[in-house]
């Protein structure tokens, strides 16, 4: 029988992080697409839009007025899935039947007094102030809560309901799913090989340079080995650090120039404002943060939904949903992608 | 501090059959909603096309032509993710770069010869004969593989890329990943109480009343405890059946019968064509298939991405990808939804 080749013959990969499994059948990407196609981006969004409740002087729909900011800007969400005083549902009567407390807190960070521009369009200090935000928040609501998740839903595939440039920060009572899966896989591998899993990840990434999008002095850009979007990509501290407020200032520096790079490329990938979702995962906080948390490394997730073009995305749906993510080309098949020439630089 | 009230006090749940956690914040229906509104469905679909590869005497991709059929019809996917010969990726190098080899073929199955019909459209005869062919594909693919996962994706907001009311099979020489957390939870739930956890659970759903949507002689449809979706449904047998190809006459009759009424209802409840992903679950089969799953119970889980009305979803991004799904109102609020009246009934 032939030689495997991972580009030509589908297998399933193991995501260590997560305790999950993809099936990588390449050769898919052959098939023709007859399905949706996304509605093109609207194009032009106002700089300044008085109605638009995340700009400076707007009023909210709590009838709050925003202050004219000229950095970033956080406040809390006029609908919060999470808040600090739900009662508890009380002790469960059944064991098919489980429900607990859940409290926390919703805020909503603005990156920009401008709606017409996105992280890649900022300047490098701009996207810094945006670093030491995200770091802030995270000492803020982490003397409380155990995990502070921070995300951004980029553009209307992405389910964004507001252009300006902002991400969200939901602090919990409760340390969610995926950080209960990364809280296991982390500390098991780490009880097995007295090192950090991600640590190790990047040192084996670094060797092998088969998955590599960009490295710089303190930082790493790659596509694990176990992704599933398309164009999925995983960002980490070179240095062992476990959550955002650790960063050095020369971290935080180049965190910001990295991002502005990896953003730039994700745009000129299908010369459109790329959509994603994207998000931190570091060491819990709260009153346990000062437990032993070394088995944890920082990093950030970019989930980007587009497949073949600006309008052609992945559907993780069927078999997706009822079996097993599915991805149509493989990881290592991505990265020549991204190190085309970068337009303007 | 006030009584809990799940309607009005974000709480968790806990998804005993998959081991996962869902954060329910029923007061977030509030929110206004300004983002991504889904493209109205295309109107007019024509009962035949002769361009249609899923017609009756088309021509495929690979040049075979279609019969002139006038049930169901069963052929090889063109563009399959799983293929009988794979080779295997052979031993991996590092714990954290773990590949295994996967084989297995993919299926489409036609459920009607007419393009402009849907599953509810259709008489229960014909709904009865796709219930038949489901077992009969279980049963063949079953002998040579573990894994035989049916689903149908319906509408293109679900990435389904031809309106022909049709469903896939992928069956695999793998367990995919819910299928085994489903095992999983199953197995232990057994050994622990010396019940299959879904007869438990659907014995106390029957008692509760809370859930229901529809009940018969032999099946149930409720909304689950934890679902995740808004309009999230399961589908289940009363008697303890492990398998598609057990099922009675009288309950495949019955299967269909239901099913007609559960996907009017759907259709009813923001009236369009409602678009889902569904899915069986069985026990494994292949080479195992004779080892004891008394664990098991077969069921059909239905997604359906729809929120608000016929073209504002839900999006599962951000916070539900980085953290945990979110769900912005209770199961038992929507159980209501499902008990208007049916038209034309
Ligand atoms: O096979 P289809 O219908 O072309 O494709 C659809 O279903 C598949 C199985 O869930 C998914 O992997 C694809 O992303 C989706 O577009
Ligand atoms: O809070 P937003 O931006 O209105 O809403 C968006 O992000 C949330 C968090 O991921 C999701 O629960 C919503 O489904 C999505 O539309």
């Amino acid at each position: 029988s032939a030689a495997f080749r991972s580009s030509e013959h589908q297998h399933i990969r193991y995501n260590p992080l997560q305790d999950e499994w993809v099936l990588v059948s390449a050769h898919r990407m052959k098939r023709p697409w007859q399905g949706q196609v996304e509605p093109p981006l609207l194009k032009t969004v106002p700089r300044h839009d008085p109605l638009n409740p995340l700009c400076p002087g707007a009023t909210r729909a709590n009838g709050e007025v925003n202050p004219h900011y000229d950095g970033t800007f956080l406040f809390d969400n006029d609908f919060p899935a999470l808040q600090p005083d739900a009662p508890d549902p009380g002790p469960s009567d059944h064991p098919l039947f489980r429900a607990e407390a859940a409290r926390g807190v919703c805020k909503v960070m603005c990156f920009h007094p401008w709606s017409d521009v996105t992280l890649p369009l900022m300047s490098v200090p701009e996207i810094r102030a945006v670093v030491d935000s995200w770091a802030s928040v995270t000492e803020e609501l982490g003397a409380q809560y155990p995990w502070v998740q921070i995300f951004e839903n980029k553009g209307a595939m992405m389910g964004c309901s507001n252009p300006h440039p902002h991400c969200q920060v939901w602090a919990s009572s409760f340390l969610p799913d995926t950080a209960q899966r990364e809280e296991r896989s982390q500390k098991s591998y780490y009880s097995q090989h007295g090192e950090p899993l991600l640590i190790e990840y990047s040192h084996q990434e670094l060797l092998r340079k088969e998955r590599l999008v960009l490295t710089s002095e303190h930082w790493l850009v790659l596509v694990p080995f176990w992704a599933v979007w398309p164009f999925q990509t995983l960002l980490l501290p070179r240095r062992h650090v476990r959550r955002l407020p650790e960063l050095t200032t020369a971290e935080r520096d180049d965190l910001a120039s990295i991002m502005k790079k990896l953003l730039t490329k994700y745009d000129n990938l299908f010369e459109t404002s790329f959509p994603y979702s994207m998000g931190w995962h570091g060491a819990p906080t709260g009153s346990e943060a000062g437990a032993n948390w070394d088995h944890w490394q920082l990093h950030a997730h970019y989930y980007p939904p587009l497949l073949r073009s600006a309008t052609v995305r992945k559907f993780m749906v069927g078999y997706e949903m009822l079996a097993q993510a599915q991805r149509d080309l493989t990881p290592e098949q991505v990265r020549p992608h991204f190190l085309c020439h970068l337009k303007g630089s």
